[in-house]
């Protein structure tokens, strides 16, 4: 079922080649960090993630050299988050063109070093090499307790359907980006956090998590193929969206769920709960000042619907993740092909 | 003294923003890989290394993907080498463009996997995006164990200087690739092995270690602003150069040790060990069917020199080591200026 996904088909396309090793936990797509049972003895696994941004800087969307910085920390740190990991620190990768100056590079370093401290981690080493264009790659590790890390497998019919904070500043942010809106942009009102903490608390309760890096649909899409359910979210958006997203829905007349369904997440974890034990979870939240919301549910069947007052709406989450691939690397197309399936999709 | 040379600068320049880790072991440029000490009660350390094929690529010195992604394993996994640990596995982060075909993935793909199967390790995992041009980068995991870690610091006057194998191959490949005599190029003489093995019975005796990804001279300079001693290499080629490279000097007419000095290396550790430990450890490499080569030894003083018969020859290493960045991505230039201070320095 994974193969529907031209992205999963590209990845399974380099990584059938592999042997797999003894050492690792869990199957390709299953997890959104690598666990790694590095020692009988322990009582945690290791967790490593590597995560580049390429598109993101090549398109425009970061431009900024501080952001991008906090970005490459932020991209790493949330798989590691969504796993329950303990982060040990990252290690970059960055080439440079012998043309970008001394202030770009020092905003950059900034950035990271900010995301770093925000998190109580740290940068343990790296690479730099000249290059013709700016490349960054970071490569995360943590460590999570064998008794507790969490993957993307687990949810059961039944379960309920959440996500660390409302959603879709992601989308925001690179909607009003590409669409050279950017005067228009709250300052630093996209500037994610790795759920870190929060992560934590997921896997001591949840049945599955994984963040939201490429946004909720795409980011539910992928937990239902690995579970084989149906995954139903709700049309509450006032409580389910973030309110600059609901804001900027407004005054651009848009489908307020649009937001949802591009591949530039905001770096949420969504996760699944089963209902038993949403009393503890939502307690021990509470004790870190934390409030996820609920967004769904899962049921018997497959596929992601959205339940509005009348009825059940089946999406075709597959077409969707495939428009970021077809549509290449011209944002406005994908925009516009965006906006397209969601107004045929038959919800408002 | 690390300053001197510009690579270290353009490194120190991004790294003195960030927070020192307190599970690091060691500081920056001491050692192939970072050392962490991840926990208190295991009897081993974490040792981490990213490394990305930049300039190898865009300048078509790399342009084989079976080649390329062989590579990318194997810098990756010498830097776990010098340190002397055991690989866990690696994490890939490859970006390419959605015009690259299927045959150049897979033989990528088995270069990869060809390589991590040569050395019984694996990859554990990783991220694919596409992008306008092929960007590769690793990041290899291992354990060492903390009583027989080895860095670039430790080195004493005394101390004989060796390397795993004959030297020069690097250097050469980029020569003959980089000046168009690729037809010239016997089948695969270049295909460097991380030493792994060699590593860790290194770690076991030496004082200190370093690969020769750059090159030798690179690597004895780094080990001598690292150590504040003298390192004087011998003169004896027919001993030290790998004999493609030495065939290759004499048909070309070119010095002999001119393969030492260019900064693609062939990734040979390099290493300092007292001369009481000599014995036991030649017996210990023997067991595995491994002769290592004397190159010289470590003096009082400081700089990097060649004895020759009649005298000792004190080298500007630091003008050696920045003529690559001076040379910008023109590899003729760089290969004439290395041409010039080679023959300028008095060494035959």
């Amino acid at each position: 079922m994974m193969e529907e996904i031209l992205e999963n088909r590209r990845i399974d396309k380099i990584a059938k080649t592999f042997i797999s090793s003894p050492h690792k936990v869990g199957k390709i797509h299953e997890a959104d960090a690598e666990i790694v049972d590095w020692d009988k003895q322990s009582p945690n696994y290791l967790a490593l993630t590597t995560d580049a941004l390429i598109e993101e800087v090549s398109s425009g969307l970061y431009n900024d050299p501080y952001f991008i910085g906090w970005m490459l920390a932020m991209v790493n740190f949330s798989d590691l988050a969504a796993v329950g990991a303990e982060p040990l620190g990252m290690l970059l990768s960055i080439a440079y063109s012998p043309k970008e100056n001394d202030e770009f590079l020092g905003k950059l370093a900034n950035g990271i070093s900010d995301a770093c401290q925000r998190l109580g981690t740290f940068v343990l080493g790296g690479d730099t090499n000249l290059g013709e264009k700016l490349f960054l790659c970071g490569c995360a590790v943590g460590i999570v307790p064998k008794t507790s890390f969490i993957t993307r497998k687990g949810a059961k019919p039944g379960d309920r359907l959440y996500i660390t904070q409302r959603a879709g500043l992601g989308n925001v942010y690179a909607f009003l980006k590409l669409t050279g809106q950017e005067k228009n942009l709250p300052e630093s009102f996209y500037q994610p956090i790795a759920r870190l903490k929060e992560g934590k608390i997921i896997s001591k309760f949840a049945n599955c998590c994984m963040d939201t890096s490429d946004g909720v649909i795409h980011t539910v899409d992928t937990l239902m193929r690995q579970n084989h359910c149906q995954f139903v979210i709700h049309d509450d958006w006032e409580r389910i969206l973030h309110p600059i997203a609901l804001e900027v829905c407004k005054t651009q007349n848009l489908l307020p769920w649009l937001v949802l369904t591009g591949v530039h997440g905001e770096f949420e974890l969504c996760f699944t709960l089963s209902p038993q034990k949403e009393g503890a979870f939502v307690k021990e939240a509470a004790k870190i000042g934390w409030q996820p919301i609920l967004i769904g549910e899962i049921c018997d069947g497959k596929g992601v619907s959205i339940r509005t007052a009348d009825e059940m709406v089946a999406l075709d989450t597959a077409g969707i993740r495939n428009l970021s691939d077809q549509a290449g690397s011209d944002p406005l197309s994908y925009i516009k092909a965006l906006m397209e399936w969601t107004s045929n999709s038959g919800v408002k």
